[in-house]
């Protein structure tokens, strides 16, 4: 194995490794249990995961590598704080939603050859990342997997 | 820059990132509001300064980097969960414990040459190691990385 191979298998590994313990939280939640906040007066469980589906199909258009699929999300879980009063996708669509995303993206980075990476993601313009050539995908996905454990460890504060 | 200084400088970007975040974090909290707990019945946010001093000290030691200075907290913040009744180091020597512990550890990255950022830690053996290159230094501070985003995502929630 190569140097960037292995760089590749230890953040890639970080990854899997939040996201399996994401999943692991969520699917032990029953629907009704997705309705609880994971503090007073804060996030619903359910609103975190659509949040997540819509970030993380976000990320697959960021990376440059696929278009978007569930961008009808956007309102409800990007661009809006949690309400409850709110009308939302119910919890079989947002499960099944988190299965197809995260399904894509491993395809995604599995088929993805080593240099490609190292390339620049979508947020950043070829002039500065010709300044700063840590801004790549591979960055990218450092930093998603530590915005999954900033959310996990709210949601492991749930009385259930 | 090689690809090996490319690689640290994202690892240790995103570690900076999460360790700046998290300092502003306890810094924006005064004394009495370090008394608060994250949610109704979870750990107070001193609890948090004092479980990462000791964890982040215990580093220097699992990186196989630098002897621990700190290992009296462990009682307190690492083998014991948070207990409001129980007799703990104040505010002001934990702030400063947290300015020493990383004070060192920013000394320590620094001063460490590439190649030694892909050699084991200290909490692998040899022989696994030899079957999986990714279980470097360098990795425990991804891993690490992500426990600081982890708690990071509680203290958030703190009303205060």
């Amino acid at each position: 194995m190569d140097q960037q191979q292995l760089f590749i298998k230890m953040v890639l590994g970080n990854w899997d490794l939040q996201i399996s313990r994401l999943e692991k939280m969520f699917s032990s939640f029953t629907d009704d249990e997705l309705q609880l906040q994971v503090a007073p007066g804060k996030n619903r469980v359910i609103y975190l995961l659509g949040h997540f589906v819509a970030y993380h199909d976000m990320l697959g258009e960021s990376l440059g590598l696929a278009e978007r699929k569930y961008q009808h999300l956007d309102n409800d879980f990007l661009k809006s704080a949690d309400n409850i009063g709110a009308s939302i996708p119910d919890a079989a669509y947002l499960r099944q939603a988190w299965t197809d995303v995260h399904e894509k993206l491993t395809t995604l980075f599995n088929g993805l050859e080593a240099g490609e990476w190292f390339k620049r993601h979508q947020l950043v313009s070829e002039e500065d990342f010709a300044k700063d050539l840590t801004r790549n995908r591979l960055n990218m996905i450092i930093n998603r997997a530590a915005h999954i454990a900033y959310h996990a460890g709210q949601i492991k504060l749930c009385n259930k």
